[in-house]
């Protein structure tokens, strides 16, 4: 039973591999299928009550040659007879569009426009195309998908739910947007297995779905052998002129093109409809042409809305193109199906109203009860389970043997599969003595970045075109290139916000990736909305930000940041982290690597800084710590706080006060979250609350300090624009200097 | 001899007026010149001491059609001799290079590149081809130049102090990017009269432009009549491959497309290089290609770095295209004339070095000293004091003249050169009572705007495609299309980023212009760093943020704003106003209006909020003020503080502990930048410092609060993110709630 499902998978792949050969139309299809009366449908279903028990025994589809035109997979539709073929089509596509409009008319709330247009291209992606298994959602080898135009969520709930994946049962369709429910209002991979990345804020997911892209192709380069293609999958997505008209899109865009990134297949929602009504209004432009000079392939489908054989035919073609993205256009109506609201702003985003559901069940020909599937439309789609099963199983034997022959690569992509860090990788990372010279903490990170190159297969990284200021290029590696997509820098170009979010892309891609990427702190303007889908998303990016303050000089307020500390610091679920020297930076690496769950953002120095004397990384982990006290009884006169570049000047303003005999504590506050979350008692050992003697020092915004200092504390920082001028004559003037601090000290105590 | 000056200036215009009507070519400039013996170059010198003073006398130029192929100025330097026109003009582009290779070279800091190989084309533009008048930068009708590529700002200081511009003279340039200097890193318009717009941050300089272009287009629309083209003038632009990489850029070159803002010509510096080298490695797009999909015309000038006559053809050919933006690309050599350092990432943002310097003098045959501007080059240079002059003085007349006839548009166009707002524009604002029924703070905003917008002339905006749902529509005017541009309401599309730059670009255009942009609150994340110019560049934009927290219900965490409030707080020189309702959003439409040099954000309300009694519009001017208070002698148990949406929670608890005969005083805490600025006294009076028992209530970061409500005070917010279900489960699950309050309050008092 389970090897004539095996045998079924592998003749159809074979079947599809000969098809392909020198065709890129798709009139061989009928012909192929019958000439080689492949098994029916019906036999593949019967096998997947224990296909996946049987998973070790299937046998390997035949080897396919690296850079040669890859086989399309055989979709099992093309062994039914064609009539009962659209028709059954039809059917699941209308199963898929009233799934949505019946989610969101329960919960009047939500976009029934984009399910009910692109239910069509979804379902032949989710039953024809795409090669995951519902039953393993994480499943290393699968076909990634991303609706970019995540407002249309419920047409990947619905394809989730068809194709039988256990996050997305009926009870969840019907508690769409409710509280606690796994089918929230935007697609959120934190709350729905199946769902890759976190989308909703428009663009954000054609920027992810480079990122998996990029990921595989490097993956690919890195790990596949002659005779074993190990990583072997295509990222698709589907993006609206919302999309389209984000700057990060283009950013993106431009960069797959660059990159080549062929297995990226990109659907763009050509509906013509935004919320303010007919896109003529503000988006006129030739998106075609536009992709043209970004370097991709593109490919035009007239009928969206039912030319299925226009939507299959385009993805072979866009398969059969290596060397590019492919931009599929289609066509569609927004809210097809609808006679009164189809192709208007009204369908996008509000519920139909029960007179206009009921007009598009007459319409449409709908006979049945709200989020009713159709029994011939169950049996059609429940063949996934079996054989998603059967592709991991497959996958996995080929991994077997793949472990055999390449030890040692099976053991780093085994690493960046399941996210298990080598044994001992913090050894790896650099300590400091006060007598090694003073450097700035770019430099360290630099260091930091190289030592940990060695040890993290998954270490990838770059900068957005200031790779010589941020300092992050790993020595031993090239550039990640359309020609070398097996090395590990990137070079993203000045696109920060397309950068952070093709990092999301990679970090969500297998949760052993660590992405990095680096700018000026203050562009993280620019990538902010990025870095925010980072920390909901619970994506592991580095943010190596470096110029982090004043102490740039010269280039003057535009590059100086201010209000960036205090801003992220109010952000949930990133670290926001300053270290002030050799070891805080380590200590910042070994934080930002250990928590797998949120992003790190690391605010460097251009500027260089002394090795102090206290630090350590172990402090960095409880955020706050005491680097020089010369008190006794948990009981200093005063506390002084700094952070990063302004450590230093605490630290000499504590010598200062010493020698008149005060009894100072000078602590580093290197990460507020970390050292919120330490429990009540260190806290207490750090900062008593006897102590209100308090001053903080940090050249950004005194915005929130009040917190750490208290009412009676006082805060030395920045709380207007910089200026252009040479770092230290900024610092004098704007007051950040040992003797502020010793004055504010006495002042307080 | 005032006369003469202006004879020679209108004779030249008729010339070249003449010379324009069918043809395109530059061949026939020469034969004209000769042809109609204008006067020669030095007799326009000799004018220039008393030419302003005469300014009402000049006589007016012949009269254009709207619409009809615009005549171009006739450049001076067409007078001269051809061989000696060359070579000082090669002169005066080397005085250029060496300006800013000597500032460079002595701060030891800046970026040579851009201006040594920009040199060409900014001499053009500044000496043949913009209209200005260098004793007033602010002269309304000049052309506007932008440096997106702000780094290289060097080229703009020394072509604005060749000009003659006050604002830059030698010691200004010898004091580059020096504490209190003229001549910071990047362009400031509020440090130096003359640039138009701060730039620096990559992309946002070409947005200003698209912003200052469609601010032409608007009011020559609005206020030229048929025999009186009183607004008439271009915005050139130079921008480089790292705009041209950014999002941002792609966004508002597509909305200049849209718009067909044919007076905009932006130079595209297209020397392959960037800081991390060739752009061979990150950016392989086919600009070109692009922007003829974005609806551009493009020409491409292949020598930039000596093809003088063919950089004059191109802005020729720009200007007669009148439908379409024109991008003219110029392949040019970064640091052209540096023998060793030309056509390298080297030359880009550091000194060239003793060595290099001298190398390159030698090269380039240049024998002067740092900072020399040869005799000739600065008496070529030294007539344009009296021609703008002139010019200004033309202009004058004319306007004079306008104003006779059309009394009533004189006046708001008036209004909007000169920033003076018509007398008792706030009495136009609406007021409210408890009885008025509850409303969403995002209509109350839509009935400000509308009230607003008659009394306004130069409040034009719109949202980035999200009107039905921000409420931003001047219900009286159309929208601003190339076919409407007299229109007042602007379609951005899904553009926060260029939305906010453009916005940027229109209040710095004319000072009375106040333009406001939308979107959701949580996407200001996109265009954050387009808000930090504003608030730099003092910008008074009106932001205006709707669906401002987890009230926004279903759409998700993606879309509900969390540490948003916060992250704006700590900005420098921005107003954050988060009104409760109707007289508070009053309040804070007056406080935008009012703040010429800040720009604010308005966060509001998706749902209904009722009129609460004790609100106003003279409250939110002091950012924090008393609502409800029960107390005797400034002595209450506990101060209730809260905003926007939570004021009524905050209100509602006041009168439960009411009940249980506590002293409670409710504040609404709408702006903390405005309460900052408020006396102590007044401060006291509010939040008396005896008072510790304060509870704050607010649906966002609790980040900061300890600042307002002390070290004892408890702070109820949100810390991490929200969730999509109904609002009212949100805010119930998150415990925001009166019970919440009541319960905290009991605990603090």
């Amino acid at each position: 039973m389970t090897s004539s499902s095996s045998v079924t998978l592998s003749q159809a792949l074979l079947a599809r591999a000969i098809s392909h050969h020198g065709s890129n139309s798709t009139s061989d299809r009928v012909s192929l299928s019958s000439a080689l009366s492949l098994p029916t449908f019906s036999g593949l279903k019967s096998t997947s009550s224990s296909a996946s028990s049987a998973s070790s025994k299937a046998p390997r589809v035949p080897r396919r040659r690296l850079g040669a035109a890859r086989p399309v997979r055989a979709a099992a539709v093309e062994t039914l007879d064609k009539t009962t073929e659209t028709s059954l089509v039809e059917k699941s596509v209308n199963t898929i569009r009233f799934l949505a409009i019946d989610a969101v008319e329960k919960a009047n709330s939500g976009h029934p426009g984009l399910p009910m247009g692109c239910a069509p291209m979804g379902h032949i992606l989710y039953d024809e195309i795409m090669r995951y298994n519902p039953k393993n959602p994480y499943w290393f080898n699968r076909d990634r998908f991303v609706l970019s135009a995540g407002h249309g969520c419920m047409l990947q709930y619905a394809l989730l739910h068809l194709a039988g994946y256990d996050s997305v049962k009926e009870e969840d369709l019907k508690s769409f947007r409710q509280w606690g429910s796994k089918t929230p209002g935007h697609p959120e991979n934190f709350e729905t297995p199946g769902v890759e990345v976190t989308t909703g804020p428009l663009g954000q997911g054609i920027a992810n779905a480079v990122g998996l892209a990029l990921a595989e192709k490097h993956l690919a380069a890195r790990y596949n052998k002659p005779d074993s293609e190990i990583v072997d999958h295509y990222t698709y997505c589907i993006l609206g002129d919302g999309c389209q008209m984000e700057g990060i899109s283009n950013e993106v865009a431009s960069l797959a093109g660059h990159w080549g990134l062929g297995k990226l297949i990109a659907f763009y929602d050509d509906n013509h409809i935004s919320i303010d009504g007919d896109t003529e209004i503000a988006f006129t432009e030739s998106v075609d042409t536009r992709f043209e000079g970004l370097g991709w392939h593109i490919i035009w489908v007239k009928n969206g809305n039912t030319g299925y054989d226009e939507i299959r035919a385009a993805i072979k073609e866009a398969k059969a193109v290596t060397d590019k993205p492919t931009l599929i256009k289609v066509t569609t109506t927004i809210g097809f199906g609808s006679p009164n609201k189809a192709n208007s702003y009204s369908v996008h985003g509000a519920a139909l109203g029960a007179k206009e559901v009921d007009a598009t069940r007459q319409n449409l020909g709908w006979p049945y009860e709200p989020f009713h599937v159709p029994e011939d439309v169950k049996s059609h789609w429940s063949r996934h389970t079996a054989e998603g099963s059967a592709l991991e199983a497959e996958w996995n034997a080929k991994f077997a043997e793949y472990e055999k022959k390449y030890a040692e690569e099976a053991a780093e992509l085994k690493s960046i599969i399941t996210g298990e860090l080598p044994a001992g990788w913090e050894k790896a990372l650099p300590t400091y003595t006060p007598e090694v010279p003073a450097d700035a903490t770019r430099n360290l990170s630099q260091a930091n970045l190289n030592a940990l190159a060695k040890v993290l297969p998954g270490l990838v990284g770059g900068s957005a075109d200031l790779a010589s200021s941020n300092m992050t290029l790993m020595k031993m590696f090239g550039d990640f290139q359309k020609g070398t997509p097996e090395e590990r820098n990137i070079r993203f170009g000045v696109r920060e916000h397309g950068m952070g979010a093709i990092c999301n892309g990679i970090a969500l891609h297998s949760p052993g990736f660590i992405p990095y990427c680096a700018t000026f702190f203050v562009f993280t303007d620019y990538m902010r909305a990025a870095i925010r889908i980072s920390a909901l998303a619970e994506a592991r990016v580095i943010y190596v930000m470096t110029h982090d303050s004043i102490g740039l000089g010269e280039d003057g307020p535009t590059h100086q940041p201010i209000e960036h500390l205090a801003s992220f610091r109010a952000m949930p679920n990133i670290l926001m982290l300053r270290p002030a020297d050799g070891n805080e930076t380590a200590g910042s690496y070994k934080v930002a690597v250990d928590n797998k769950k949120r992003p790190s953002i690391l605010a460097l120095s251009r500027q260089k800084l002394p090795n102090l004397a206290g630090t350590s990384i172990e402090g960095v982990e409880k955020g706050g710590y005491i680097v020089s006290d010369n008190s006794t009884g948990n009981k200093p006169d005063v506390i002084l706080i700094g952070t990063g570049s302004e450590l230093e000047i605490a630290y000499k303003a504590g010598e200062e006060l010493r020698k008149e005999g005060k009894a100072v504590r000078v602590v580093s506050f290197v990460s507020w979250e970390l050292f919120d979350e330490q429990s009540d008692a260190y806290k207490e050992s750090v900062l008593p609350t006897a102590v209100t003697a308090r001053v903080s020092i940090e050249a950004g915004s005194t915005f929130g300090w009040e917190k750490i200092i208290g009412s009676k504390g006082k805060a030395i920082g920045i709380d207007r624009f910089g200026a252009s001028a040479p770092a230290p004559t900024i610092y004098k003037e704007y007051g950040l200097t040992v003797e502020a601090v010793v004055a504010a000290a006495k002042e307080v105590s």
